[in-house]
């Protein structure tokens, strides 16, 4: 006894998402055609949409239905600021703090050698012909602190400065509401290190 | 700045799925545009074919993607035992065994008064018509060991004995290579109780 051949094939396709197992799969298809077949057409729907409608912008490379994406195209923002960020999300956060109003570049990515993740995967040629365009006064690096990340900016940086742009990164130090005694080692040393005069 | 509506749709559309929240879907989302659309288009090719070709067996209320189930259209099956399971996934784990021979049927859930599942949710008169068909001599209950699904077995037992139809339960006791100083006391009282003779 087997599935009915439609279940198996989508059981097998849910498992094409991140983080998704055989059982969870199986338990996500039963309970779309028991509980939620509006929820499963719908589903359907939005990825066959997405996937004809969804692009990269050619300007800075993040995702958008247009030639050119929001962003990029509004005439408000200040074109001498470039902010390099890893992924859509990570811009949505930095556009939630309302700090900053130039442009970005989305990596969609981070270096990773030993994953096969290398220059060219993170797009660096279209970010060096997007810093260099003359307008562009400083590159502000903004990806992720984690080892991956830090890797990233600094071969990112050491191109960019190579070019003769300026490059700046995110300041590094004790988060807003972080209690000394409750901070790792290593974040309180790096605020130390980059202490400010007040 | 917002997503391209048709990502935020499709990450909307994701959350419809069990266990899925916002961050997920949008990770989700993001990684099938980034690194898989071949894999979101095959995801809604099966979500599609999904809705519709599968529909609920008129036996024994499986899915299936015909009128009848492939294991109620077996001819080979004992037509006088009648199996009931909450899933089709329990059905699977059954079929495995080897150790069955007869026919099943899938309430598709179990009781659950809390959550608004009654007797209708789990098709108890299909059920009784079903194991009513003059043929059906023994009917086995193969719902879960939990509190539901034990609630949900003592219920529908109530509702066969009161119709002349005779009724068994899956036996309870220490699991195979089950060692006694690591099982629960409640799984030793009931394999107590339930000692044979050898």
């Amino acid at each position: 006894m087997k599935s009915p051949s439609s279940l198996e094939f989508l059981a097998e396709a849910l498992r094409r998402l991140p983080g998704v197992g055989p059982k969870s799969a199986q338990r996500m298809a039963y309970h779309l055609m028991q509980h939620d077949r509006e929820g499963a057409a719908m589903l359907g729907r939005a990825l066959n949409q997405a996937v004809e409608k969804v692009q990269h912008c050619a300007l800075c490379n993040t995702f958008t239905e247009h030639e050119v994406c929001e962003v990029c195209s509004n005439p408000e923002r200040d074109k001498t600021l470039l902010c390099v960020v890893e992924t859509p999300a990570d811009q949505l956060m930095i556009e939630q703090t309302m700090t900053y109003k130039g442009l970005y570049f989305v990596l969609m990515g981070h270096l990773s050698p030993l994953d096969g993740i290398g220059p060219k995967d993170i797009h660096l040629e279209k970010l060096i012909q997007r810093a260099s365009d003359g307008v562009v006064t400083e590159v502000v690096l903004a990806t992720n602190f984690t080892n991956e990340g830090e890797a990233t900016a600094h071969y990112i940086s050491e191109n960019l400065k190579a070019r003769g742009l300026k490059v700046s990164r995110l300041a590094r130090g004790v988060p807003v509401g972080g209690e000394l005694e409750y901070v790792d080692a290593g974040t309180i040393a790096r605020a130390m290190l980059d202490r400010r005069a007040t």
